[in-house]
């Protein structure tokens, strides 16, 4: 997932860090409304250990707002299409609050259809994939989602980059356990995995990415400047990169990962693009017994060897922040506290 | 995909390695509506050049149904579970002729809601997946589907195999062209493919699988006779096979890939498991714009350099095949026509 912050840690109550992140969000052109939805999603981040999404995120949203390039007092129009189709017009806004609003419309179709589509366009995609789709499971749904991100990824058997990171996320609820979820970019690394190592000074793995003269390379710098990631898997993490641009971008109606053009935003960091959610309930078929078979697939998981599941170690990290705080650096918290003002 | 079949190749005409599996498959078991599906379904793969799938599968489906592990003549059993969930039992016979009983309620239940979901159950598949959904896409609609099959695959961090091959195959109409289409195991390689290999006596490239020991092994015999698989791209394409299990099994009510136990049945080759399968409309939301999107899709990536999209070169085998008959070799048609009787 990430490098833990540099630096001397210090731990801060969930909710105060919660508080601040929502000042933030706030003073910089956030609606109270957006800035709650968006600072309850960092700070959830950077509480599970997956740290290129918690606060190391901040200072790309702060300048993305500067900029002017998303609506930070934007209101997602919610349409209801179709008996399983929602639709939302995240009004150059984030995608975070386009969810929020059709949430409930969304879950009300998946129980009463059976399954549901959600298409998001319009929107400002900047954080984890998980946090979107976790909440499903808990209240026993199955979801599935994927979004596409700024040109970065070379296709596999193409010479230069296209695709963008373009995650998939994927949550089922376990009876006993928390949900299985997952959440992969379908490049080789995420993006703000090559940040973290470019700003701690570290080397990547081979088969990670090119640099800007298409040759492979395992320095971050190489990748972020004028280089570019490959996808994961060769040809058919390729494939599904592709299929993410199809779902999240053509089928939502919102633009490709290499459609949108911010040069006239300087600061600006978030892709405009789209998202797709899928949910289904499982209890219409099968009554409480998805739950049950979840959990005898993961109890033969750990019989075959496997120590930890999908989604395990921001479990593992959200109970000790939960108990003791979560942590972040003191130079993190100093530069929060400069930007909350 | 495969490699070609062995020996000098003869070219039939289409429908007429149609009407000899067709043969077939009567003679050994099946109804006449069974025997007709699954004859397409077959003579469509051997068509396409997806040899792994072609007629090198019929000694495969002659000795499961000898075995009795298979019922040929099962009448698949539909269930409109609700606005937009379609329930199949299969009742112990193959997959295909389950998804044609309820592919008509499926298109009207996606094109009314917008999305709409198959959940097949108690089903053997023995074939390639992109059959599967490229109709749909010839419709207009995406069609997403996944199927398990038989423990084969170590899970990424596991000890011992657990999985089965676990393919995602996925369709979208594009303007002017042919759908775009790809069908991929989740395991670093299909299992039909490491016997092809097996059969022309060739090695494989490292990081496919493992033999009995759990060691690195580019021998597909190594891998077949007590070895197993790894799954594509790590832990990426190991939670994407998980999610299959998910899906395919935990929410249809089918078999895990593990759970089935044919060794009362000798000669059966055919997993006993569960099929999903999404389609959406995109005409819900974007009316003809998706295809025309999806074309500008494909447009961008030639520009990137790209010269093969996905499902491109059964298209070509296709067109060939259509024109000079579907090559397969001598001896291959010599035993067909033994089969036939």
């Amino acid at each position: 997932m990430s490098s833990p912050s540099i630096g001397p840690v210090v731990r801060v109550p969930f909710n105060e860090l919660q508080a601040l992140l929502q000042a933030i969000f706030a003073r910089h052109g956030c609606s109270a409304a957006v800035a709650a939805v968006l600072a309850d999603n960092c700070a959830s981040a950077q509480r599970d250990g997956a740290h290129s999404h918690g606060v190391f995120r901040i200072p790309g949203y702060v300048s993305t707002l500067a900029s002017g390039w998303v609506d930070g007092r934007a209101e997602p129009q919610v349409t209801d299409l179709a008996p399983a189709y929602v639709q939302v017009d995240a009004k150059g806004g984030f995608a975070q609050p386009a969810l929020a609003a059709a949430r409930a419309l969304l879950v009300a179709k998946a129980r009463t259809a059976g399954i549901a589509v959600l298409a998001i366009h319009n929107s400002h995609h900047f954080a984890a994939l998980w946090p979107d789709v976790e909440p499903f499971a808990d209240e026993g749904l199955v979801a599935l989602s994927v979004v596409n991100s700024m040109t970065c990824v070379v296709p596999h058997g193409a010479r230069k980059p296209l695709f963008g990171t373009n995650p998939i996320a994927f949550a089922a609820p376990c009876a006993g356990h928390d949900p299985i979820v997952f959440d992969m970019a379908t490049s080789a690394m995420a993006h703000g995995d090559v940040q973290i190592a470019a700003r701690a000074g570290e080397q990547l793995p081979s088969g990670m990415g090119v640099d800007a003269a298409g040759q492979p390379t395992t320095d971050p710098k190489a990748i972020l400047e004028g280089g570019a990631l490959l996808p994961f898997g060769g040809h058919k993490g390729s494939a599904l990169s592709m299929m993410v641009e199809l779902l999240a971008a053509a089928l939502t109606g919102g633009h490709f990962s290499w459609e949108f053009d911010w040069s006239g935003h300087p600061g600006a960091k978030t892709p405009w693009t789209g998202q797709l959610l899928i949910v289904i309930d499982p209890a219409k078929a099968q009554g409480q017994r998805f739950a049950q078979r979840s959990r005898e697939l993961v109890e033969q998981m750990q019989e075959a060897g496997l120590t930890r599941m999908p989604g395990e170690r921001r479990y593992r990290e959200r109970e000790v922040a939960l108990r003791e705080g979560v942590g972040l650096s003191e130079r993190e918290l100093a530069e929060l506290q400069t930007l909350a003002g």
